[in-house]
C-alpha cells in the first residue's frame, strides 16, 4: 500500500454523530487507536495505545479525588473468582445478576466441585474479607476501591464501551461505617466527588435517586448520574452510588464492637463508574471530524506542523526546535515532520482530537509568532512567540479557555435536553421524537409509572432529581457546569398524571441506553 | 478489644524465615497489609492498601522501562475472554495449557455455544488483532505491552504469590518484526531491561536459556531469570523471555508486505513478568521481623516516631512538625503519635519494613539532631539538624547507601549458592541438601537429562547460563548486581557426567517451586 492510499484511506468521512450515534462511536474509536471492538467476541474490545494513554489520564483524574477525601480512599484488589455459594448468598442480590453472570465450570479438563462465577461487580467478593478485617470501631470506616474488570453477559446487542461482556474499566468503591448517619455522609460525599470528577471532564448529567424497583439489588436506596447522549438523546448511566444500610452486613455477618462493647453489623455503601465514565466525554465533545478532547485529558494536548517553504526549510526547523523544547516542559507535544501533505495532517490530528496545532512556517518565524489552531472551534489565530514565558503563560489561559467553553456547550445542550412539564402528553411526544429526556410530576407509585412506562417504546423513571435531597449542599466553583441539578420551582400545584394524587415532586422519564 | 491486646498481638513473632520460609511469607504478607490469601477460593489473594502501593511502584519502575526503549512499548489492554476455536488454533500451544485452563461454559443460565478460556496468558487473545492491524512494513516494529490478570487452574498445592490460581499481575509484552535479525535483537533488550528491572530491586539472579524440552508452548526458545529462595534455596522463576519465530504468524496468519511488494509473515517475541517479580523483593530482602524495603519501592520511606517526655511535649512536638514539612517535599514520611509505646511502634513499623526510622526527642532537639535506625541494619545514629538543605541530603545519601548494601547483601547470598562443580555426586549432595543451584559439564541430550533429574528430588535443567550467548553484551554499571552471569571460566576439559561426551558448556540445575 502506497503513502497515497494510506492518506486516502485516512481521510475518509465519519459517520454524522446525530445521525448515527453508535456508528460514528464504533468508527471514531477504531480510526483513532482509542478502542478496537473487532475482537472475535462481540462486547469485548482492545484499548490500544492512545485510548489507554486516555483512560490512564482520566482514571487518575479519579484516583486523585478518591485517594484525597478527608478520609483517604485506599486502592485494593480483589480476587475476580467468586465461588458460588458465596455468590449464592444474598438472595435480592443474585436474583438482580443472575440472568448474567458467567459461570466457569471447569480447570482443564476436570469439572469443578464448586462453580465459579466471574465477578459482576464485587460485593459478594469483598464483603466476606470485610468480615475477617472488621472487628472493632477503630477499624471503622473503611474506605476502599479497586479498578479491575468485571462481566456481564449480554444476551442482548453490545454496544461499543456503552453495553459490553467484559467491562473492562470498573472502579467500584466500597465503604464500611459504624452508623447509619455516617452513611448518609459517605453518600453525600460521594455524589459530589462524582459530580467533581464529570465536571473536571467538563461534561454534564443529571442526578436522580432510582425508584424503589430499580435500585441496586441488595441496596436501600441508589443515586445515579445520568449523561445525554448524542442523536436520539437516549440518557447513559455513568455513574451511580448506593446506600446498602445493614443488608449485606446481616448476610456476610460484618460486624463490630462498639463503644459499649456490643457487638452490631455495620452500615455500607458502594458506588461505581465504568467505562461508559470515559464514553462520556467522547460522545458528549466528539463531532463529526472526531474526537474532541479537553487539554486536561488529551494525551497529545498540541501537535506542531512545520509549513515548510523551498529555501526557508532550515529557518522552520530551527524555530520549531525551540518551540518544542519550550512546550514540552510543561505540555504533551507531538511533532508532525512527515512527507506528507499538511491537509492530511491536520485531518489526521483533529480525528485525534488533539486540542490545538500549532503551524510553524517562514511568515510566523519573521513576525515572532505561533499560528493556532483550535480543535473545539475551528478558530485560526496568532499569537506572540517573543519570550519563553509569553508562549507557555498563553497556551495555558487558552487550555483553560478551551476547556471552560467546551464544558459550557455540553452544559447548554445538556440543559436544552431537559423538558419540565405538567403536561405529560407533551412529554411523551419530546420522548418519542428524541429530543431528550423529562421532568414530570409523579406520584412515585410502581403501578402508575407502569402504566407511563408503556406509553412510549423503551420509556422508564430514572427518579427523583437530587435537588429534593440535601446531598449536594452548596455547589462549589467547580462544579458550576452541574447547576442544572439545583434549581428550584416556583411553587405550584402539580399532580401525578396516572392517579391525579397531588403531589410535590417532579420525576425524571427518558428513554436509556 | 482492648488497646493492649492489640499491641501484644501485634508484637507477636514471625515464623523463622530460613527455616520455614512459606510460613514466613505468607504470615508476612497477612500481617503488614499485603496481601491476604484468606480469600475462599485457593490461590486467589487480595492486595491491601499497603500492598497495593508497593505493588504500583514496582510497577512504575517497570512501565518506565518499558516505555522509554529506543522504540517504545506501548501499553494496551486485550480481552480476557478466548473462545475456544481460537485458543486450540495453536496446536503445541494448547498442548502445553490444557490441564490448567479455566473455561466458561455457562452465561446466566444458559449454556455458552462456544466455550470461553480465562487467559493463561494472552498470546491467543492479541494475535489475531495483530493481523488485522499489521499490513506493511511500516507498521512494524509493533512493540506492545499489557498488565493484567491471567488463571492457571492449580489442582498442586498453592503457595502466596509463589504458585496461584488468579496471577493479580501479569505484565507480558508482545512484539512483531520484519526479520529475524531483528527479532534477535528484540530479545536482548528484553533481557537488558529485565535486568535494569531487577537490578533496581536491588535483587539477584541467574539467567538460563532454557533446554529445548521446557520451551514456553509454541516458542523457538526461551530465556529465563530465576532468583535463588531462602531456606531450601530453590529457584522462583521471576521472568521470561520467549522469540516465537514465525510459529504463531503462521497460525495467526500474521503477514506484512515488504520493501520488494511481497507478503511475508512477521517474527514475534514475548516476555513476561509475573507477581512473582514483587514476591522476589520481598523475599530475599526480609527478615525474621518483618519485611525490608529498599526506599526506592517502599510505600512509606520514612516512619517519625516523637519521643515525649513530660514538659517537654510541646518542644519535640514543634521540631517534628518543622521537620516533616521539610521531608515530605522529598520523601514518604508517617508520623507515629498514637499513644501507644515506643517500643510497640517501632515493631510495627520495622514489621512493615520502613527503610528508616526517625526519632525526635528533648534530646535531639537541643543538640539540633534526629536520631535515624536503619530498618535493614539495625543501626543507629545521628546526623545533624542544623539546616533543611543538610537534612535532606543526608537522608538522600542514606537512602542509595542502603539500597546499595542492601542489594550487595543478596548479590553475595545469590552467589554463595551457585556450586560450579565437575562432580556430578557433588552437585547432588549440595540440591538434597538444600544449599543452592549448581552448575555441571553437560551434553544437552533430554535423555542424559533425565537421567540426572531422576536423582535428586524435584531437580530440574534450568538450561545454559548466558554468558554463552551474546545478550548481555557489556554490563552497564547499573548491573553490577547480576555480573555473577557474566564471569568466564578457565578453560578445562569437561565431559557430560551422563554419555561421557566431551563438552564444552555447564548447565544450571536446581530444584524450583
Amino acid at each position: 500500500m502506497g503513502k497515497q492510499d494510506i492518506e486516502q484511506d485516512e481521510m475518509k468521512k465519519l459517520p454524522n454523530k446525530e445521525e448515527n450515534f453508535i456508528d460514528w462511536l464504533n468508527e471514531v474509536l477504531l480510526r483513532t487507536d482509542v478502542l478496537d471492538y473487532r475482537y472475535n467476541l462481540k462486547g469485548c474490545g482492545v484499548w490500544k495505545g492512545y485510548g489507554f494513554k486516555l483512560r490512564k489520564n482520566i482514571l487518575s483524574i479519579l484516583r486523585n479525588l478518591l485517594n484525597n477525601t478527608p478520609v483517604p480512599h485506599e486502592e485494593y484488589m480483589f480476587p475476580l473468582l467468586v465461588p458460588e455459594p458465596q455468590f449464592m448468598k444474598e438472595a435480592e442480590h443474585v436474583k438482580g445478576f443472575e440472568n448474567e453472570v458467567y459461570w466457569v465450570t471447569h480447570g482443564g479438563l476436570t469439572e469443578l466441585d464448586i462453580k465459579l462465577a466471574l465477578r459482576p461487580t464485587s460485593e459478594t467478593a469483598i464483603y466476606p474479607m470485610f468480615a475477617l478485617w472488621i472487628r472493632s470501631h477503630t477499624d471503622l470506616p473503611l474506605k476502599t476501591y479497586q479498578i479491575v474488570n468485571t462481566f456481564r453477559w449480554e444476551g442482548k446487542n453490545t454496544r461499543p464501551m456503552l453495553r459490553v461482556r467484559e467491562i473492562t474499566t470498573f472502579k467500584e468503591a466500597h465503604t464500611v461505617h459504624a452508623t447509619a448517619e455516617d452513611t448518609e455522609q459517605q453518600i453525600a460525599e460521594a455524589v459530589k466527588l462524582y459530580s467533581n470528577h464529570f465536571n473536571t471532564l467538563g461534561i454534564s448529567y443529571v442526578v436522580n435517586k432510582r425508584p424503589k424497583w430499580d435500585t441496586f439489588p441488595g441496596a436501600d436506596y441508589s443515586i445515579a448520574f445520568d449523561a445525554i447522549m448524542p442523536a436520539n438523546h437516549k440518557t447513559l448511566q455513568i455513574g451511580t452510588v448506593h446506600n446498602l444500610g445493614q443488608n449485606f452486613a446481616k448476610t456476610f455477618d460484618i460486624t463490630f464492637e462498639n463503644l459499649e462493647k456490643e457487638r452490631q453489623y455495620v452500615y455500607q455503601t458502594c458506588y461505581g463508574i465504568s467505562e461508559r465514565g470515559i464514553a462520556a466525554p467522547i460522545a458528549l465533545h466528539g463531532d463529526d471530524r472526531g474526537l474532541v478532547l479537553p487539554p486536561n485529558i488529551a494525551p497529545i494536548q498540541i501537535v506542531i506542523v512545520p509549513i515548510i517553504f523551498k529555501n526557508k526549510e532550515e529557518l522552520v526547523q530551527e524555530e520549531v526546535k525551540k518551540i518544542v523544547k519550550i512546550l514540552r516542559r510543561h505540555f504533551t507535544v507531538v511533532v508532525d515532520d512527515r512527507g506528507i501533505k499538511p491537509g492530511s495532517k491536520f485531518f489526521h490530528w483533529e480525528e485525534k482530537g488533539v486540542p490545538i496545532r500549532i503551524e510553524i512556517g517562514p511568515q510566523d518565524v519573521e513576525k515572532r509568532q505561533i499560528t493556532i489552531v483550535r480543535r473545539d472551534t475551528g478558530e485560526k489565530f496568532t499569537r506572540s512567540s517573543a519570550t519563553t514565558k509569553e508562549i507557555v503563560q498563553q497556551i495555558k489561559s487558552l487550555f483553560k479557555q478551551i476547556f471552560e467553553e467546551m464544558a459550557l456547550k455540553v452544559a447548554e445542550d445538556t440543559k436544552s435536553r431537559i423538558l419540565v412539564t405538567e403536561d405529560i402528553n407533551e412529554a411523551y411526544q419530546w420522548l418519542e421524537d428524541g429530543k431528550g429526556i423529562a421532568e414530570i410530576p409523579f406520584c412515585g407509585s410502581q403501578e402508575c409509572a407502569s402504566d407511563i412506562e408503556k406509553r412510549v417504546d423503551g420509556l422508564r423513571f430514572l427518579g427523583t432529581p437530587v435537588r429534593y435531597l440535601n446531598y449536594i449542599e452548596k455547589p462549589s466553583k467547580r462544579m458550576k457546569y452541574g447547576e442544572m441539578n439545583q434549581f428550584t420551582r416556583e411553587k405550584k400545584e402539580i399532580f401525578c398524571p396516572v392517579c391525579s394524587k397531588k403531589v410535590n415532586q417532579y420525576w425524571t422519564i427518558a428513554r436509556s441506553w
